[in-house]
C-alpha cells in the first residue's frame, strides 16, 4: 500500500517538475538532493553503456589488470611491466599513448546502425563516454586542442553524430558519461600536487567541457565519473548541478548520477551508482544503477577476449532482474572496436536480451519493487510489481513438477499465468505461506522464451 | 548389407596401403584416381577451414561481392567502384594491395590457442590457407621474395607455427590449402595471355612452392584451389600427385581434393569438392567435402559483419548432418582477424558444435551413410549408421507427441533410444512402413542437448 | 662626436643595469621602454634564427605562398587549393595538421652538433622557435596537453636539450621565439570573435607558457611574435615584461623585441624588428634587428627547395654589413629537417660566413655605426667603426686600379690597410673630399678572403 | 704522332660499327671484347650516376660502414650492431628491410627537373640504378612481384619516367645500372650454397630482368654490378652481351662496363671500371671510367651527411681532369632523397662543374689523352689534347709570376692562351725542356672561372 502511494506521489512530482519551472536549486547538496528524479529514468530499467575512446586502439588488457580503458595508467601510472612489454613488442620505440589516437579510425562507425542495435535490446536509454580518464574528447571541444575526435583519429564529431542518430531514429534517451579527472593532464596533476587548493584544471578544462557538452548535445543523463581523488568542492559540482537543474536546456528531464566528488559518491546527486557493478541484492531506499559489462573483464573492447569472458544471456538476465527487483536500473556496457563496430558477440547478447524483453517486458518496464525482492523458499526467483500485479522471474526452470513460492499470498481468486504462454497454471496454497504452482512438462519448443520465465500473479493478498 | 561389406573392404585397402609401399602411381589421372582414400579422412567427418592472409587486413567486403579474400580482384580486376571507394576513403592515394601487408600484424596469433579452440569443436582435421589467390605465402617461401609472412606483416612462419601446435597439442590432422593461380602475378598473366602454352609461372612459382610446403610441413590434406582457368596439364598436377603419393613424406596418409585443373574438379584426385558449399542432398558415390563458412558471406574475417550474417548453431548442425548423411565431410570455415584472433562469435559456434558432438558423436564419427539419407515422411531428419545401429538426427523437435518415421523398418526386438537420454522410447510399427515413436513432453532442462537430437535404432530389419 | 658620447652613455647604462638591480619597471610602455638594452646584444651583431616545428614535416610550400611554417593556415585558413591538393595527393583522406606531428621524428637531432655549426658561423646568439603559430610546444608544456614535443613526435624536450647544449658547449647567448597567437586554437578564436574583450586564451594558454619557458630555460632573448591581431593590452604584454625585467631569472641580461601587440611593433619593447627582413638602409635611432632567411623563400625547411632559392654567401654578407652599418643586428635563419639535421647547404653558408668573420670580425663585433653608412661615391661599400678606426666593407672588388671613397676624410697620418692582408695601401686625397686608394692586382690566391673585403682607416679626420 | 693515327683509326672503327651491322658477335669474351666502343662514350668524358632505391629510405650509414645502399647487408648480413641499434631505436619491433619500401614515397620526383639539373652539369650521359643489390626494381618488372616501384613505394615506373625525360628534354645518353646479384634473394642464396652449380636465380630472375629493361627502356649504357661472387659463366654474361650487341634495340650505340663476373671485371666487356673510384693516375691502354661520388662517403643519399663529407668543386674538377688526362670518363654520383629531390648541395656542385665546363669544355669534350698526362715539373697540372692543340689544366694558380712546365716543347710560333681570357701569354723556352709562362697578377674578378684554369698551346713541337 505504501508503495502505491509513493508511486502516485512520484507522478505528482513529475507533473510539478514539468509544469513548474519556477523551482530553483541552490548549489548545495541539500538543495540538489531535493530534486525529484524525472520519472522516465526509474521506468526505463535498462540502459546501454558504451565505452569508446583512444583506449579502443590498444584494445587490450592483461587480467588481473583487465580494464582496457585504463591502459594508459596501468602502463605509465602504475608502470606495470606487462603493459610496457606489450607496447615495446608491438610499437616503435618511445611510443606514447597519444600516438594511439591516429589509429582510432572509426571508419565503420555508423551511429544509425548502433541506434538500431541498442534499440533491439529493449533498453530505454544509452550513456556514451564523451571523455574518459584519458582526456580525449569524443567531440570537438574548445578545451582540448588537438586531443579530440575531430582533430585526430576519427575526424568526426562522434558524440554529435550519435546524439543525432539516437534522437531521430529511436525513442531512447541519450546520455553522456564524462570523466572529471584526467590521469595525465598536467594541470590536474598540479592541482593534485597542491592538495587541491588550486583549481586550474577544473576552471579551464573539465568544467568548461561539461557545460559545453550539455549545451551542445542536450544529454538527458549526465553520468559523472573520475571524481574520487577530490571533493565535490574542488570539482565545483553543486555549482554545475544547480545550473543543470535550473537553467540548462535539459533542466526538466535530465538525470545525473552520484559521482560528483569523494564526499558525494553513494550519497548525493541523482541516482546512486556507488561502485562499478553495484548490485546490493536487497531493496534500496534510493534509486540506484548497476553499471556492468557484458564482457566480464572490461568496459572497452578487448581484441584478445575469449568467449568465456562474456556473460551468457542467462547471466545477463539474472543480473538484470535482480537489479530491477531491488529498485535499480541496469546499465549494460558494450565496447565498440576502434573501427566503430559493435562486435557480433555483443550484438547477439543485446538482441537476445531484447528477444527476452519482447515477451517479458510487462514485468520490467515501468515496474517497481515489490515488498519481497526474491523468494525465500526457492532460490533464483526475483519479484517485481506493476499496478496490482506481481511478477516472479524464474531463472531456473523447476526440475520437478512443482514451483514452490513463499512470498506471494494467494486468495481464492488469485490467477497465475506465465508471460507469453497460454492459459493459467494450477496452484494451491501452501500451509504456512505462499503457494505451490503445478508445472507440467513443456517441450522446449513450446516455451515462450529462453533463459528465464515470468509468472504473473493477480489478486494476491499481500499487494 | 552391401555397405558393411564395403566397410570391410575399405579396411583391407588401408592395410594394403600401410604395409605395401611398393605400389607406385603414374602421373595419369587413371592411376592417381586408383589410389584409395586413407580411411582417417572418411571417418573424420568434420574439419575446420581457416582463411587467413593479407585479405584479413582490409577484412571488408560489400555483398553481393562478399568474398573478403577476393578483395584484390574485386577492386583491381573487376574494378568495382564500391571497393575502389572504400580504399580511396580510408587510405592514402595510390594505395596498393601490397600496402595492406604491413598491417597484417598477427600480434595476437597464438597457434596453441587456436589448436585448443579447433579441438573443442569436435573436428578431426584442419585445412589452413598457406597461400591464397593473392600470392602471399604464409610461410617463408624461397619463391616469394618479400611477399611472404616472414618478410612483411607477421614476421613469422605462420604455417610452421600452426603445424607444430596442431601436431603437438592435439590429435587433429593438419592440412594445407594452396592456390594454384595468383590473380596478379605477372608470370601467370603472361602464361594466360599465351593461352597457357607457356608454363613459366607453374615452373618457377606455384609448383616449387607446393613441393616446398609438403616437404617442410608434411600436411595430411593438400587442398588445391584456384585451378579453374587452366587444365591439369598446365598445372602439372598429375606429376605432383604421383610424387605426393609415391615419394613424399606424407605418401601414406595424405588426402587431396579435386581442384587440380578445369578438367579435374569434381572428377579426379582424392575427395570431391566440386564447388564451394557443395551439398548435393543425396548420397554420393564418391567421397566429397562440403567446404562452407560460419559467416554466411565470406571466408576471410569481415570487420563489418553483423550477427545476422552468422549461421546459427542450429543451421551449422543441420548442414553438417545432411552432409554426413550423404557421404560427405564438412569443412567449416573460420576467418581470424589480422591480429590473429578467432573472434568470440566463431569460438562460440565452434564450442557449441563441440558440445553437441560431445553428446552425439556416436552417430557421426566413423559413421557411414545408410540406405536412406533423410526420412521421406517427416522432414529435417537425416540418417547415419555405424556397425549395425542406425541413427536419425532430428533437427526439429516434434510439435506433437509422435515422431513418425518411414525409413526404419522395425522388428519386434528393435530398440529406440535418444543419445544422452536415459531409457528407451516407446514405438509402434506404422501400417505401411516405418514406425511411430511416442514423444512425451520433456522439459527443456532435461534435454540432453540443444539444436538437434539423435534417435538410435538397434535391431532394425532393413540394416 | 655624438656617437662617441652615445657609446659612453650606453656603457654607463649597462653598468647601472648590472650593478643596480634596485630599479624596477612598471607595466607601462613608458617604463618598459626606459630600460637600456643590455650591451651584449648590440655588440653581437649576428644571431642565428632556427625555425623548427610540426611544419617541418610537410616541409613544403608553394610560392607565392612560400612560408613553410604557415602551411596550416594556407591550407585550412586561406583554403588555398594547391595546399589542399598536396595533402590530398599524399596523405590519407581527412588528414589533419595534427596528424603531421607523428612524423616529426627528430631522430637525428643532436643539439651539440647544432651548437657546433651555429658557433662556426661567428654568430653570438641564437633564437629558437619554442612555439610557432601552430601552437605545438617544443617543450613539455603544462599548457599544451598532448600537443607538445614530449607527447607526440620527437618525444624529447627539444628546447631544454638545445638550451643545455648552447650553454655548455658554446659562449653563444640562448634565445627563444614564442608566438602569441595560435591560428586554430579555439580559445583564441573565441577571444577574437569577442573582439578581444575576453582573454581566456591569454590567461590560460599563451601567457602561462611564456612564464613557463622563461623560468625553465632562462632565455636571454625573448622574441615575441604573432601579436598583430590584438593590442598589447589583450596580450598583457607590459605585465609580462615588467616581471621579466624586475623578477625573472634573466632580468639583468635578457633582451626582447617589439612584437608585443599591434600598438607595440616597431615602437615599444627592446630592439625593433618591425617587419620580417627589416633592412632600412639608413641609420636607425634605435637598435633594430634584421630577421632574414638563408632560404629566400621560407623560414622552415623546404624539402622542395632548389639551389637558386638560397642566398649566396656574397648576398648574405652584403645584407649583413648593410644591416650592421645602419645599427642593426642580423638574425640569419636556418630551418632544420624534421629528422633534426641542418642541411649541408645551410651548413656551408654558415661556415662560409664564419670563415669571413674569422678574417673580418674586427670590423663587426662590438663595432658601432659611423657617421656615414655607405659611401656616396662608390656603391656597395658600407662603413662601421670601432674605437677610433673606421672600416669600409667593400662588396665588389674594384675593376680598375683605384678605389675612390668620398666619406673618409684623410689626414697626412692616415693609414689604410686591408684586414688579413699585409702592409698598407697607397692613397691620395681627392680634391673634393675623400680619398683614392691604389689597388694593384692581387691574385685570387693571395686575397685574405672571398665575398667582401674590409679596408681599415686609422687617423681619419672626421672620426 | 702515334696518337693522331690512333684517333683516325678509332674514327674508322666507329664508321665500320655504324655502317656494318652485319658483324655479329659470339658469346665468347674474345668476340665480345673485339667490338669497338661506340665513339660517343669516349667523347663524353662526364656522366652522372644516380643511386636511388629503398635504401634511400633509411638513408643513413655509419662510417666506416658508410655505404647507404648497403644498409641491408650491414644490418642483416654482417649483423653490425650500429645498424641494428639504429633500426631498433627508430622503428617498431621486427621491422624488416621490406618495411622501408612503403616510405619510398617519391612524391617530389620530377624527372624533368632532374634532367635539367643533370644537363646543367655539362655531363653527356647518365646511369641510373634500375635495381641495386636489394633487388627492388625501379620499374614494374614481371620478375619482381610486389617488390618493385609500381607495387610498393613510389607507385610509379621510375625508370620509364626518367628515360622519357632524359630522351625528350636533353641530348644526354640514357644508361641503366643493374645489379647481377641480390644479397637476400633465396634463389640466389641457394645457387650460392650450391657453389653456383645451379642457376635458378640467373634463369628466373636477374637475366630475364636484364632483357626486360633493355627492351623496354633502350639504355645506351648497361652498367652491370654485383657480379663478384660468381663467374661470368654463372651469370651467362656473354650470352647476354652477344644478344645486346647483335640483336637488341640498342645494338649500335650501347656501351657496357666490365662487371660481368669475377673473371671479367677489369678485363672484359666494354669500358673498364675495375673498382669503385678507379683513378689509376697514369694513362690506360683501354677506356676506363672513374665512378665516384660527390658525397665522399656514400652513393645513396645520407640524411646524416655533413658539409665536410662533400667534395668541394675544386676537388671534383681535380678528380675529373686527372681522369680525363689518363683516358677515362668520370661518372659523378648523386643520391636523391626518398622524396625524389636532388639536395641543393648536389645541385650546387653540379651547376658549378657545369659553369666551369662552360668556359673550359674545349679542353675536355672530345679530347684525348696527350703523350704526357701530368706535368713533371709543376704538380697538379693535367694535360689533354684535341686536334693539334694541347691543354694544361692548372689546378692551383701559381703563387709567383711564372708557371714552369716541362712537358710542352715550344717552337717559335707556339702560342699560349688561357681559355676564357683575352690575349696570349708571354713565355720563354726553358733550357732543358718545356717553357716558362709569365703570369702577371690578375684580379679575382677578372679571372675567367674559378677552381682550375686551362692553358692552351698551339704549334707545340711534340704534338
Amino acid at each position: 500500500m505504501l508503495l502505491v502511494c509513493t508511486c502516485v506521489y512520484a507522478v505528482l512530482l513529475i507533473l510539478r517538475c514539468d509544469y513548474t519551472s519556477a523551482i530553483r536549486y541552490d548549489p548545495t547538496w541539500e538543495s540538489i538532493d531535493s530534486r525529484p528524479l524525472p520519472s522516465w529514468y526509474d521506468e526505463a530499467k535498462l540502459g546501454i553503456f558504451i565505452h569508446w575512446g583512444v583506449f579502443s586502439v590498444p584494445s587490450t588488457s592483461f587480467p588481473p589488470h583487465g580494464q582496457v580503458a585504463w591502459f594508459w595508467t596501468y602502463w605509465k601510472g602504475d608502470k606495470l611491466k606487462v603493459f610496457d612489454d606489450y607496447v615495446k613488442d608491438n610499437f616503435r620505440p618511445d611510443f606514447t599513448y597519444a600516438d594511439f589516437a591516429e589509429q582510432f579510425t572509426a571508419e565503420f562507425y555508423d551511429p544509425n546502425e548502433w541506434a538500431d542495435i541498442f534499440n533491439s535490446s529493449g533498453a530505454e536509454y544509452i550513456v556514451f563516454t564523451s571523455k574518459h580518464h584519458e582526456g580525449f574528447t569524443n567531440w570537438p571541444s574548445k578545451y582540448s586542442f588537438n586531443w579530440n575526435s575531430m582533430a585526430v583519429g576519427p575526424k568526426r564529431d562522434i558524440v554529435g553524430e550519435l546524439a543525432n542518430a539516437i534522437k531521430t531514429k529511436t525513442s531512447l534517451h541519450f546520455g553522456l558519461y564524462h570523466s572529471r579527472f584526467e590521469w595525465f593532464h598536467p594541470l590536474y596533476l598540479q592541482d593534485k600536487a597542491n592538495n587541491f587548493t588550486t583549481q586550474n584544471f577544473v576552471n579551464t578544462k573539465t568544467l568548461p567541457e561539461l557545460y559545453e557538452i550539455v549545451n551542445a548535445y542536450k544529454p538527458e543523463v549526465v553520468w559523472s565519473d573520475g571524481d574520487w581523488e577530490a571533493t565535490s568542492d574542488y570539482w565545483k559540482s553543486t555549482d554545475f548541478l544547480a545550473w543543470l537543474y535550473n537553467d540548462s536546456p535539459v533542466k526538466d528531464t535530465v538525470v545525473t548520477n552520484d559521482r560528483w566528488g569523494s564526499d558525494a559518491t553513494c550519497h548525493h546527486g541523482g541516482f546512486l551508482t556507488c561502485s562499478d557493478r553495484y548490485q546490493p541484492g536487497v531493496l534500496q531506499k534510493r534509486k540506484f544503477e548497476n553499471a556492468m559489462t557484458i564482457d566480464s573483464i572490461a568496459w572497452g573492447f578487448r581484441r584478445n577476449a575469449e568467449i568465456k569472458d562474456f556473460l551468457t544471456t542467462h547471466q545477463l538476465i539474472a543480473t538484470f532482474v535482480e537489479t530491477v527487483s531491488c529498485g535499480g536500473n541496469m546499465l549494460m556496457n558494450v565496447g565498440p572496436t576502434k573501427e566503430g563496430r559493435i562486435n557480433p558477440i555483443f550484438e547477439e547478447r543485446l538482441r537476445d536480451v531484447g528477444a527476452w524483453l519482447n515477451v517479458n517486458n510487462e514485468a520490467i518496464k515501468g515496474s517497481r519493487p515489490w515488498s519481497h525482492q526474491n523468494d525465500t523458499l526457492t532460490p533464483n526467483i526475483w519479484y517485481t510489481m506493476k499496478d496490482s500485479a506481481v511478477y516472479a522471474v524464474v531463472l531456473d526452470w523447476p526440475m520437478g513438477t512443482t514451483l514452490s513460492l513463499a512470498a506471494p499470498m494467494p486468495q481464492s481468486n488469485t490467477v497465475v499465468t506465465m508471460l507469453g504462454y497460454p492459459g493459467p497454471f494450477q496452484w494451491k496454497a501452501r500451509s504456512s505461506s505462499g503457494l505451490d504452482i503445478t508445472i507440467l512438462p513443456i517441450a522446449a519448443n513450446k516455451m515462450p522464451c529462453k533463459w528465464a520465465w515470468v509468472f504473473k500473479f493477480t489478486n494476491l493478498l499481500n499487494v
